[in-house]
Parts: C-alpha cells; structure tokens; sequence
C-alpha cells in the first residue's frame, strides 16, 4: 500500500450555518422537533430566516465540521462539497482553506445559491436545524477524484449525503474507489430521522461498505428500530470494524470485535450551544486512528474536541484542537 | 415641537463584520497599528482576508451597532446605511430589521459589493480593523429623507461617514434636517485615526453642530492634539451640549456645561473582544437620554451595554441589553 497524502478525506454537504438564540416557541410555531434536522426549500428557508433573530454566520456542514476538527488536531485533509460561486460560497471555502485543508471541488456556476443551515439554539443549548441544500444538490459522482481518494487513509461521508438526489452516487463511487485502493470507509448516520429516510441503504452501508461507525444514540435505535442503547450495541457489534456511539453527557462507547470500551464525557464548565459536538468527535476519533492511537485514546479525543465545541456558540472549534490532546500522545 | 417616530435614527456605514484570532504578529506582517481602524481596497481586502484564519460574519458597522443596542434596549430607531442587493447585503438588512430597526435606504442594483470590515481579535482581546467599503461609498444626500430625520428625538452620526466621498453631504443634509426640526445631533468620533484624517471638520462640527459627542480617550486627544485626557476635557467641556468620554477600564467621563460625572467602568468577569465597545456605550447612553435618565445614569446604561459587548466575540449583544439595565428605570 503506498503512503498516504492525506490522513482523511470529507465528504458532505458544503454549508454555511446561519445561528440565532430562540426561545423553545420557536420550534412549536415552526412545528420542529428540537435537536433534529430539517430539509426546507428556498422560500421556507426565507420565511424561516425572516423570522429568526440576529445571527452569526459561520461556515458548518457536519463532514466538512469533522475535517476541520481533524486540520485543527494537525491532521492532513481534505474535503470533497459543493458550494455555488458567491458570497457564502466563499465564505465556506476561506474558512477550510485556511486551516489547510485541500477543498478543490469546482463551484457551481449557476443554479441554487450556497447552502444554508438555520440553527436555532435554545436555552438548554440544544441546536435545532433547517437546512436549504442550495448548490449540493449539484454534487455527483464526477467531483469524486479516485486519486484523492485512494490518496487518503480515510475516506469519511456523512449520512446527509443522502438526502441530495446524485451524492449518493458520488459516495458509493468514493466508497469503492477507498476500498479498491486498500483505504478505509467511514461514515456517520447524520441524525434519526436521516436513519429513517434512508434506512434500508443504511443497514446495508454498515454490514457491507463501512470500516468505521459513527452514529449518537438516537441514530443507532433508529437504526435497528430497538428501544434501548444496549440492544443497538448487540446489533451493531459485529457488522462493522468500529463503532464509536456517542452519548452526549454519557460519553461514548466504542465497539471492534470483541473490544468494547465505555468512555466518559469530557468536562465542560458550561454548555452553550451543542451545534456540532458528533462532528467534533468524528474528527477528534478519526485523527487518533490515523496517528496509530488505541481506541480508548481515540474516544477520549473525540470527546475532548467534542468539549471544546460546545463549550461556545458554533459547531468549529475556536483554539487549536492539537493544544487540548497533546496529553494523548506522550 | 411635534411626537417623535424614533427615539434615535442612526446614518454610517452598512457593513458585515468578518472576525477571527490572530497573533500580534498578524498586524506586524500587515503593518497594522493595534486598535485603530484601516481602509483597504478590494484587492487587499481579498490579500487579507486569505490570510486571516476560520473566520465568523456577523452585521457591523459603528452607527450601526450603536443603534441595535438601542433597540435592544427597547429604544425606537431607524437606520440609514447602503448595502448592496447580494447575500451579504441579506444578512446585514435581516439582523438589523429583526432587532425591530426600521431600515429602508434602497440597496444598490449594481457596482461594489456591501462593505466588509475585516477584523482580527489578538490574544489580549483588543479588536484591529480593516475596512472595505464597498456599496458604502453610494450613500449620498438622495438616501436622507428629512421627514425620517425630523421624526427623531436625535440623529446620530459616525465619524467614519467622512470617508466615503459622498456621505459627508449625506450628514450635512441629516444634521441640517435635525436642527430645522428642533432635534439634537450627535456624533462619534469614530477613531483616532479618523480623526486625524478630518480634524478641521470634525472641530468645526464639534464647535458648531453637534449636541451630543462621543469620543474616547484617543480620539479626543488626538482631536485637539493635546497629550493628556485632562487637556482635551478642558477643550471640549464647553463647545457641546453633553461630551460623552470614554476611556475603557477606566470607565467614562461626561461634561454638560458645569456638570461633570466621572463613572466606573461596569465590571466584566473576563473581556474576549474589543469589538464594538464604543458602539455599545452610545446606544446605552442615548438609550438613557431619550428616555429622560440624568447623565450619570447614562453613563452607567452606557457602560453595562459595552461590558455586554466585549465579554465575547462580536460587536452586537447576545442578550437583550433592557434585561441588563432594567434597575436604572425603576
């Protein structure tokens, strides 16, 4: 197998999140169920914005989030999305530049605008999402570079790329290109009512095409359609090389084989905002595997990034990750 | 004199803030002075920003902040500023109007994008700017609808509006309305800087037009090019109706006539960003004023409002500022 050139390459949905505090009326009016996701079209996403409060923009979208955690540990990425060639567009692509990731994918030159995610944030901290996929819907199969694919460890996709009609394309082609070239396939399941869309290809992702798991508790049920974190576990155990399940408060628990390890939640002094906290602990976990760390060392890291990101308004972190891990590779 | 529509209509510059960390040794490359505020062009704000790390958009703008911690505070104001019609132009229309700001100043249909103000926030929590101006430099006379002005106890200016090359008519047509209609005017001095680049101006508008001023300790010094705080106090005391100074951690200094007020800064468990700190004292102080608060009262509303701004990242605050000054009113 020849070196990599890239620990880990993304791929997701390229987005802009749109962030405003909101108090939990908000949902009712807008008929949401908090913590999740929604997909909206155009003029429910302006009816939405015009609603909402004052807002942040920050460049999201959850691979894209997981490497831009990993670039912020030191890792070397890359990211496969699109975004339309206009503000937001650039907005996005500045952002994960500058961390040193390699994004190359062409902008769409009509059509959709960039993607937007509306996050509303509650008092509790929960994050609720709508989200206009924009320009994504364009990805396909042909901004799939085999080459940069089998350049790299590990390819990671998020469940979302479901959603827009030609990325699922797009991802069973990296999918094969990362396997025909030795390299491992990660995924995470995004979110349960994503699970629910999608499920039968799900299942059938995870006992066939995927080395690495990510998923929280709610996707993991939802997946097997059980009532209990335990029984998702006996489900899932053996089906791929790792799952890391996460918790929220209750840590993780990691599963290859017969290892199984339950790790603690990382500190926090206050949470603010939990935008972003699985992507977080997909790019902390991931940048474990790829420097060799065992994978208790890769929860605990995921944890710690996780941490990070929820200790502040954003789903990116805003200090150098490889400051809060260095401990982890003494 | 007739009912007032506004508390307060504010006219600067309509701009979008982009922020990130940086090491000091960003303004060194750059050639930065620390705190002040630059104005680049298009191609430098392109170099610049390709420089600057993961960065987060937020609306900015001085008059602009100064009047959505007005509104914050329950305050009735409008604002005259131009963007252009592009996603950036959006953003800063969507957070100004959902604080309940009337703002209606035509977007412009073609030329330069809406303004960006580039903003690097160094390890000791003090803000450096650079300003593109973009769309700003279309405000011009056409843009004031005296009927708007006359309905406002106090118009209020930024000092940055002598920049651009058509605004300062803008302003002069603004401040004649308001004096026609019985109406005060004020004015922030903007920047030090600013100040040198206009100081005949601002004396003459200081000596004659202005009612209420703000400054701070820089700006005011620099104003009279005298070397100490105590100097420039002597000049100002008697040119204005009401001189608001403020001089950071050192709180505020306000002079009417013989009155003098020297108020604490309010306390603040650790400062982030810098950002809009000046802003935020004259929305909380004119907030006072229009509301019938005595000066020293106006001083401390002005002082909790910046202490809001500058505990974390971004000019504009994150909790309704009425819920912080509530005691002042009862």
């Amino acid at each position: 197998m020849t070196e990599t050139r890239y620990d880990v390459v993304g791929i997701g949905n390229a987005i802009v999140d749109v962030l405003a505090h909101a108090e939990d009326a908000f949902l009712q009016e807008h008929g949401l169920a908090k913590g999740t996701m929604t997909l909206i079209d155009a003029e429910t996403a302006d009816r939405v914005y015009a609603s909402m409060g004052p807002a942040v923009e920050c460049s999201g979208g959850s691979a894209a989030n997981t490497i831009a955690a990993l670039a912020s540990l030191g890792g070397r990425a890359a990211f496969v999305g699109k975004v339309r060639d206009d503000q937001l567009g650039a907005i996005f692509r500045h952002d994960i530049q500058t961390l040193g990731v390699a994004f190359n994918t062409a902008p769409a030159a009509d059509g959709a605008p960039t993607a937007r995610c509306l996050i509303v944030v509650t008092p509790d901290a929960q994050r609720t999402m709508q989200t206009y996929l924009g320009a994504c819907v364009d990805l396909g199969p042909d901004d799939i570079d085999p080459d940069v694919i089998a350049a790299a460890g590990i390819t990671y996709l998020e469940g979302y790329l479901w959603d827009p009609p030609h990325a699922k394309a797009a991802f069973v082609k990296a999918a094969q290109a990362a396997h025909q070239a030795d390299r491992m396939v990660s995924l995470s399941l995004s979110d349960s009512f994503c699970v629910d869309r999608h499920r039968a290809d799900f299942l059938d992702l995870v006992n066939h095409h995927v080395d690495v798991l990510f998923a929280n508790e709610e996707e993991i049920t939802s997946l097997y359609e059980v009532d209990s974190f335990d029984e998702a576990l006996q489900h899932v155990r053996h089906h791929c090389q790792v799952a890391a399940l996460t918790r929220s408060d209750k840590g993780s628990v990691v599963v290859s084989g017969d290892e199984v390890h339950v790790i603690d939640a990382a500190p926090v002094a206050r949470v603010e905002d939990t935008t972003g906290a699985g992507d977080a602990y997909a790019g902390g976990f991931l940048h474990g595997l790829t420097r060799g760390a065992d994978l208790a060392a890769c929860a605990r890291m995921g944890g710690v990034c996780a941490a990070e990101v929820i200790s502040h308004f954003g789903a990116r972190p805003e200090v150098p990750l490889s400051d809060l891990v260095a401990h982890e590779f003494t």
